[in-house]
């Protein structure tokens, strides 16, 4: 009898480079038959939103946050060598060159696999952001569910 | 007979948003019984810092890092869309509306719920912060400690 | 009969005091008799260049991405407090100060030590970079050889 391996994702981080890390290492892990778990907090939040815009009942504050955050993974900027919005293009274009997977179809390929995409949901309420707002596939939970994936996990890591 | 889970956090950002992730995620883990730990190294030294001027006889490099770097939690900026330091203001407005509890308090509640708040003293070394300037219920190790903390550990994040 | 302990660190960050820490953590772990592995992707490549430019056919942008990136340890940057430059020379004047090893020693001594230094094949081709540009000693391996030594790993670190 073999145990099912775990590996719990805390993906903090908005930017486009850390997202796809965090995105490969998950297909990677659900490949190899773990349990896996991406909990989005804070600006990774941003990987799960929508690329179109949603009515929502807001603040001005939410709205503004709304607006300044990127909607959807393809609009997140990179960690480094940004360069004016020229980094993300770039680094595009290599990507297609060397028929690498953008950060949206490694996002639908977690999903085929049953990677669980959980948005932390006291996060989501300070960055005014609705559920309609996120992926249909998107689960919800706190930082106590969390607590109770990864202290048996195997893989446990922040992004 | 249950064994004690552990959570060992490095926190190595000086990052306002961070350093929240860091201690929500401690305070949750010891209201779930776990012994919990926050080694502070770098810049999340900062977090720890009282926020009053100390009194410390320091070389002009130690002055000049002790004055550009923030002084206590509630000083540091944010990791995403600082905006000329906009970010932080609006964050910390949005909390206040939302009841969610700003860093300061975060870190005294991990202090209540005896969360281990220790200080990387190599790095102290380095950045020229001494003991008088760290709040009073902070510990003194190095990265062996820590490492013998995480070796058996449960939850061990890098953030 | 004592099992080996094992500590498995993700270098994601190009930033030189992020992979200060790694490396510092690395070696603590080697004296502690960990099997170690530094699992190098994305910017954290940039770590495991030479310091001399190396004759290698590329295409353009495989080209300008090898100039916009550091070549070698000494060459990254800060994660915090650049100072258009500043901050990594001041920084390195303090830790000459106190002794404090620089990267490209810390590097050197992990390798002395046996750390298994991991270069990730798959973000090697994205960035242009090719074994002839790498330390002699690099390892090189993909996500699946990362997640066989971190699921049975005890110390388990992205930075």
């Amino acid at each position: 009898m073999t145990e099912t391996k775990s590996t719990n994702i805390i993906l903090f981080s908005g930017d486009y480079d850390k997202a796809m890390a965090a995105y490969i290492i998950a297909n990677g892990a659900a490949a190899y038959d773990h349990e896996v778990t991406i909990f989005h907090t804070f600006w990774g939040l941003n990987a799960l939103r929508k690329d179109e815009p949603i009515q929502a009942n807001k603040t001005m504050l939410e709205k503004m946050f709304g607006k300044m955050m990127p909607r959807g993974a393809e609009k997140m900027g990179l960690s480094k060598m940004h360069f004016a919005g020229m980094g993300p293009k770039l680094i595009k274009k290599v990507m297609k060159k060397h028929n690498a997977m953008p950060l949206a179809d490694l996002i639908e390929m977690a999903e085929e696999q049953d990677v669980n995409l959980v948005a932390c949901t006291m996060t989501m309420d300070l960055l005014g952001l609705q559920k309609a707002e996120l992926r249909e596939s998107t689960q919800y939970a706190g930082v106590a569910a969390y607590l109770a994936d990864a202290e048996d996990g195997n893989v446990n890591l922040f992004i």
